[in-house]
């Protein structure tokens, strides 16, 4: 990967919060660190020279001179310093731990000779949790320590956000990366996840980051936020114990009557608030992780259940929980299969129906393609040819496989279908933003969270690979 | 071990908490465990027909079918079996959980070959942490999903205080601790403990556990601890998010003039109470750890620190802070020198000083040895002969090692000279209760937290073995 | 009053929380009142000298000198010198301020002068604002400056209890107590309340005043507290923002199945815990008023309704709501009956039956008066032979208004039936305590809460002095 | 006052908070009042019909049939209809409850009657009695049953911010509206004031009032707010606990080096953020009273006293504490100055340096007065012709008392004088914004707290009128 990329990368990570953090942190971490004296002055992108210098405080980190207090100051004095890296500077530093501070060869296969060695079950026990000592590197004791700092696990949350796209390709960075994947996965354990409502009664420092955080629907400003908090809506986040300012993922829910199929009506500030107590659908209408350090550390299906049962503690009423969600990959898979040719991938009927439609003047778009990547929507006419096109394609889409697996192509079905759901109902027009026409050719889908078929949807996913669906949405799959 | 044992165990680990969490947990875990269907009734000593149906739940929690959901509801299930057992059901469970479900042998040695096997850094990184993974072992994973229950920390905190002297000479018991220890570890990192003071507006929940935990200078009941929180003490406690009812460790401060050398002063509920801003001395006059299944995961040394800031913050007149502590293993260590005859370990002018003491009268105690185990203290005369040897012997006492190691043989000692303390001053007739007579004989120590020299104490104790004292001790220590 | 008397009140009022807030409130209060210097030294006893003194102080404080902080500093001093008098002095110091510092009966006499000579509406109401200022005295003033006192509310609600017994018979005493009385009535209006249900978790700060406040089944200690917080039990106490600390009023229920009719079940500490989910009754079992000084500033009614309200939330299966209440005044009532002679209250067959009792030896107890004064709950035979009698009597008693009123005459009653409940049962046998069998003759009843009723008997009782009651009891009362 | 202006007042009233509110009470309301079936439909200009309707729903409330909580859903039932009401409705309703349910004149003039024979003081004492009480109107106490509602206590404070403005010139009214006043007096004593600090972490539903409620230096939105939130200002409000989430009084605070004299240095969202510990100065440089209905119940000189408390407890280095603040009546003042002439208002100098600016042209400003009227900030020569003679003008303006009395004439000069501040330094070109110009010609002042000559200061202004300033702005006053 070039610099400049790496220096892209890192200005898409200065989001919202890091930038504040950054100057939060570093007068925290001041006075903790102060104690040692006055960190080395170091070049943001951190010549071979400089790195000895950070190579030198890891060790002394790791050496752990003076008790646990000194080695928060210790920590305190890297975690500064590389703060104050740009990114070339970082992936210098990273790629140093990773290389260096791994585990020892040497002491790794003289634990595995004694393991192999080993005579009747006692011996085999002892060696085998000495293999496992040795397995663990260095650098888990070094990111350890950053725990005691304050804000310091976020710190590493946004750290593995950073060694995540540098890591591809490279072992070492990898197996680094797998290190700390490990360490906050077990601090992450969904047992240590507190749920928390979202109202207008939250700290606008929550609120803020929920606007920041939030890509699915993106938050026009506060108006429109305050809207998604009103009394016929609920938001709901996971937050960790030591990120007590951070949500982790969140679930935007609307209460209404019926299952909704259009999203701007449930995002329209100007509609009428509803009585939610006389509402009998909870519509989950966007989920999004906030933190790009936790990817692969999942806790969306905990917090769907965990809704639900708020939900349902609040309003007994309620007797349909569905999503409202994207289809993000349906357009990506379209233009593929359009290489095949339009005649190949359409029905008669549906050529003839595109054909028919009145030519709209000198350079308009025209054809299945080149309508798709105008603003069709907003053309009657247009809409109606692409339509029964569309919607039969999408749920071909919907019921295909990732190649080579038993796994959903879709993403967001995948997610949902790993939950237990099953596809409710396509919604045509549901989306139509640029993005949602760009993405999912402006249609949307209903998972239905069913609670007494969860399981079994859940085992039949994930045992066998079926894709749950309605009668419905079955039908069209097979147009 | 024999049953018999065994039951004794349960009925003393029996103490306050357990017995009334064991219903909370009854009826919390029920409830979840509800979905599933009545758990089959097993015998409370666990024969082998109901050791199978127990198998075959931990069997199913790892399998992970339904989602998580449901592995919530198994891991309950198994719990709420687990608590019904007696002690000997107990053992034979954590048996066959350390028997059967360690890492698989087959999948470790395959793992072991790829490493050796591995050509490259790249493959070598890729197969050390598949043999990372190799050897977790499935109760890993058992133990993990207790997380997820409400007081599941705690339950498996608890299994741990009864794995603990189960596993004496078992490896495989042994191998299964040491998974639960490094569960525990990686929760129970000091980042995620809050310092609490405790104080008379803490609820009485917390103020009851404090009682039954307090064991170094027991607790006589309510107005005993109420005088313990009045405004020149202090009493602070370490907590964990996910055991917010459970002091892990406390300890006891009072705010004073001068290093106190007498515990009945401190304790008395009838002194009066000084005005703490006055005060330029904090004594740390008891420390306990509340949990022993955390035996082994030290927060000690960070709760001192935490405490020493927070009182400077309050108070900052305080200007020394300071134990003061028994000396629990000096009657022990004098028992058995004194094996080598009075003659030998006593000076001669100290056998003069005993061997003057007026005859008391037939059965009377005569002689060191015997004298050291009457109420001596409550004789003046006799006290008086017995000081300079006892003072004498107990600063050798102090100073000496543990056998082979450069470890301070006494094991508060060790812990505050490892924290960075130093032995300031040994004090007679600190403690004539009947307890401190017959471990300490009656003496206690100051050990003296001079915020400078912290670290270079620690240093010195940790790297060279030194045990920092002031010149009074290492005087009498000479003598 | 003579002075020996005035001691003893002072001593009974010096229970728990005076003793404890008088220790408080110098510390708070002379930190406030230092910047005025010291205050001076004054006798106890208040002789003439240093009431001039106080007097001066007094009319400082309603000067405003300097701003409303060192008013604060002022009423601070003020409030200093008062909690040094004894009992002899306060009486000195609350009888200088009632004669002293009431309204100016000059300046009153202009202004009704003024509303009486006013022409027109407009006039009139501009002199009738001016006369409502003439009438409020000084001393109103004076006391709302303690509000902007820490604690200085609880310190006006004490002035008021010591203030209330030395009233009586006194105009200008009593003139004072109403401007108290006024100024708490507003501060402690039912809207500033706040309902708190006490635990176990609550702080010990609090749960040991409600052992102290607890008059009516008296607390034995901090087990039987915590029986008495169990989960199947509820206890809800008033608090007011500006006294987090005191309880006001409090009511302790208990979950049960039907309507309990025996006090010593209720308070068993070794009884079985039930499962509050399956009760269908809500026993109040106990109210307290926890403020002497705020006697007759009424909110048990509203106390009563909102627990009602909390439990129906809680438990949706409740569907009765009953208390079960001494009779305190029953005895008494007998005692003056019995001056009538023996077979003028009592039936020929109730005598007979007491006639026809063995003779228990010399110097036993004879007849109804005699035995009545006995511990006859614990002998079988004689509690066989006064049941008919006492339950009959008993009725007759609770039927009953006091002298030339509409009002019940047990203060209980007249208490339950102003919220609009009914007798529902006479529980026999019910309370044998001594105090239960001193005041009621170990009888209790329930007053039932019917929660469509409550609107009808309240109006009934209030309107026509209606007693409303089963008609099992109307029919004891007609026997 | 006609309809169309009445019209207009409640439009004006129709702020941020009092639309959320009336949708939000109507909903809390509904639920208490629903015990007593549906409110009649009352049209919203209340026409002598449904004025009767009202006149009874206000004697049931006063009747007080079935007990507080059914007097509870009495009121609900009135306020609901009074928040129907429209402008007129209102105004009718008012002067209905003014006219008919004041005190009783009979009563009145018979208690009178009973004070002037009363003999001796203990018949005095107890006819004052009975006086005050027939003076008490009944509206007093149905204004009471509010506090038991919801947001009864905002309703009241909202009626008097109506009820104001249409008592003028009306003594029914000014009575009904003193009666008001009384009651909120009593609640909002300084003692149940809650001093809150305000920061990026309270609820957006309190900071968004903030927003609204801020008059002085309106704040632009969300980035402005936190801006004036950074860890350099402060934002402190009272608040009450029966009205917990509205401000009623805030002032906002700026950490720096130096007495501040600009505003939009303060404002300045890109000024960079500085090191509060190391300020020496706190600027107060906004308070805003949030609610019209309190006016005439002070607390400002309160908060100031507890900000200045809390700020030397956080950053012990302040040293001085001064506003920078609008001289808000000066040019209205002036203007009525104007009248006399220029010449006679200017001197000889002044007059030569105005003559001397260079003409710009047709139509623009000549000439002081309408110089005065125009954006002279902006031009460089003009504002330095203008310099002298506003500065000297102003400060004469500042010491002027109002007529009659020996009251600062300006506003904001008379709240601080009174609170014991001195004038310290009139600023030149220190607000430049439209509202600076046309108000204070864009001049701004600081008062000085210094704490050791508050008291004096206090008393000297009360006392004798005295206006406390610096040298430099008696001199310039004497200019």
């Amino acid at each position: 990967m070039d610099d400049g990329k790496l220096a892209g990368l890192v200005t898409q990570a200065a989001n919202y919060g890091l930038f504040d953090r950054l100057k939060t942190l570093r007068g925290l971490w001041r006075d903790i660190a102060q104690s040692l004296g006055g960190a080395p002055k170091i070049d943001p992108e951190l010549p071979a020279d400089d790195a000895a210098l950070l190579r030198n405080q890891v060790r002394e980190c790791l050496q752990g001179r003076g008790g646990e207090v000194s080695a928060r100051a210790r920590a305190a004095t890297l975690g500064r310093s590389y703060l104050e890296l740009n990114a070339v500077g970082r992936r210098n530093f990273l790629k140093m731990v990773a290389d260096e501070f791994g585990p020892d060869t040497g002491q790794v296969d003289k634990a595995m000779a004694d393991v192999a060695k080993a005579s009747g079950p006692a011996e085999r026990h002892a060696a085998e949790r000495s293999l496992r000592e040795a397995l663990e590197s260095p650098r888990q004791r070094l990111l350890t320590q950053f725990n005691a700092l304050p804000e310091g696990v976020k710190f590493l949350v946004d750290m593995r956000a950073e060694l995540l796209p540098l890591s591809k390709g490279d072992p070492a960075m990898q197996a680094f990366e797998a290190d700390l994947k490990e360490l906050l996965s077990a601090w992450f354990d969904v047992g240590f996840l507190e749920l928390q409502r979202i109202t207008w009664r939250s700290p606008a420092l929550i609120l803020e980051k929920i606007m920041a955080y939030e890509a699915v629907h993106a938050i026009q400003g506060w108006s429109d936020l305050k809207n998604r908090l009103d009394s016929d809506r609920r938001l709901y986040a996971f937050f960790h114990p030591r990120m007590p300012d951070e949500p982790l993922i969140f679930v935007e829910v609307a209460l209404v009557r019926g299952i909704a199929g259009n999203i701007h009506d449930l995002l329209d500030e100007h509609a009428p608030v509803e009585d939610p107590k006389k509402a009998d659908t909870a519509i989950f209408y966007s989920i999004n992780n906030a933190q790009k350090g936790l990817v692969g550390i999942s806790f969306g299906n905990f917090l769907i259940k965990r809704v639900v049962d708020s939900l349902l503690h609040e309003f007994p009423n309620l007797k349909t929980f569905s999503t409202l969600s994207p289809i993000p990959g349906f357009r990506t898979w379209l233009n593929r299969r359009l290489a095949e040719g339009e005649d190949a991938i359409l029905e008669p009927a549906e050529l003839r129906a595109l054909a028919a439609l009145p030519a709209k003047g000198e350079g308009a778009p025209q054809g299945f393609a080149q309508l798709l990547d105008s603003r069709w929507v907003d053309d009657g006419a247009t809409a109606q040819a692409l339509r029964t096109p569309l919607i039969r394609l999408c749920a071909h889409y919907l019921l295909e496989k990732r190649s080579g697996t038993s796994r959903a192509l879709d993403p967001v079905a995948h997610f949902h279908l790993t939950n237990g759901a099953r596809m409710e109902r396509l919604n045509w027009l549901a989306d139509t933003s640029d993005k949602g026409v760009a993405q999912s050719a402006g249609m949307m889908i209903n998972y239905l969270y069913k609670l007494s078929e969860i399981e079994a949807n859940h085992e039949a996913y994930r045992g066998q690979g079926k894709i749950v669906t309605s009668a419905a949405v079955r039908a069209l799959g097979k147009g």
